[in-house]
């Protein structure tokens, strides 16, 4: 939970055009994709992260590495355990995944969700080539992430998703692409029956909490979050119990 | 979340004695074990769950029924998924768990914990009959449960375990149960190299947390719970992403 939930920004419609709409050209469209991760994306995963301590100036927790990632990750079917939906954007449409896919077999059911946005400024991406994927000849760009796994309500009687982790690349914030990511996880817990969607936030993210009261989320005000790790979890493996 | 951990009182020992310990009985033995919790054990579950709803006043949230709760628990390995601990407890020493086991076999290993308590006062349970399980001609009492599931650090870089609910009824508190309970947790996240062991508390409730601070937990108080339920949550059934 250290590494929760970056504060993504309001998501902002693209700046209203001055000039006549029916006269302006359409602007610069931006094709997306959410599909599923899979061990081939670690790579990039473990520089996203990177990202995301930095963003959080908390390097120094950071320890992951792409084998201890490797080795935790995707070992199970999606959605009953560790998931991770990756977003992907291109500026021509982005070819169908290929077959054989590289996204696992999916169960329960789960369909790449394909969007496209109009901006009418082109985003420059400085990091494009260190986080480009290649289709054949189709080039596109890992823009973003969400982590999340299934926990349970005793009190509902159902799982619901925890989600772990939402980052999206500096260049591609404030574009809807964090919500789109959010919503792609809720819309997944109501096709699979699960009662709940529950992440954390820090208190003083004012930016982040109306994004998600905007989503629809409450803030649990009185809940505090208990953590038994490093030296004082280790003592356990002796304890006499 | 909702259900999390009600509030284990402080373990406190035994009160003393006022005679001379050398001439006194050893007192009443009280053996416990904690094993893993099975389909057999769910309709002892949903009464336990519908106490900790009492207990915490949340009634009006308690909506599992003993089949939602065996449509969604214990369906897969214990420790990759939703998993509970039973806490049983017997005047005699509790007999080994019969083969066929009614735990499922362990992947990965857990030997149930075994502990023997010694009080001065014989525990009154007005309960006894309804958490009874049968073992042969032996007979134990249900106390009480703690459910848990893996979560993911990223920054870790692997697996922690959340701890969901942990409850010990009523006239079982503040022996040591709840600690012992947790402990389990604990030294099992250890020998499966995992890095955390987090759940939720409420901030008013000092106890709890200087219980769970003596045990080597620390409150993190900058994050706060979203949650998305109900009928937000439902919208995004039809929700165009």
């Amino acid at each position: 939970m250290a590494a929760a939930a970056p504060p993504p920004p309001p998501s902002a419609a693209p700046e209203p055009s001055m000039a006549p709409p029916e006269t302006t050209p359409l602007g610069h469209p931006l094709f997306t994709r959410i599909r599923l991760a899979t061990h081939l994306d670690i790579p990039f995963i473990h520089k996203l992260i990177h990202q995301m301590a930095i963003f959080e100036r908390l390097t120094h927790l950071f320890t992951a590495t792409e084998s201890s990632l490797a080795f935790t990750l995707f070992d199970s079917p999606p959605f009953r355990s560790f998931t991770m939906f990756i977003l992907e954007l291109s500026s021509s449409p982005i070819p169908p995944l290929p077959s054989p896919s590289p996204s696992p077999s999916p169960s329960p059911s789960f369909t790449p969700i394909e969007k496209t946005f109009n901006f009418d400024i082109l985003i420059n991406d400085p990091e494009k080539d260190a986080f480009s994927v290649h289709y054949g000849n189709d080039q596109v760009i890992i823009g973003g992430f969400v982590l999340f796994f299934p926990n349970y309500s005793t009190f509902l009687g159902k799982p619901g998703f925890y989600v772990e982790d939402l980052f999206v690349r500096e260049c591609y914030r404030r574009k809807g692409f964090g919500k789109l990511l959010l919503s792609a996880v809720a819309k997944q817990a109501v096709n699979m029956g699960y009662g709940r969607v529950e992440w954390v936030v820090l208190d003083w993210n004012v930016n982040a909490i109306n994004f998600y009261e905007q989503m629809g989320a409450k803030v649990l005000p009185e809940w505090r979050i208990c953590r038994l790790t490093g030296d004082a979890l280790q003592a356990y493996e002796h304890a006499d119990l």
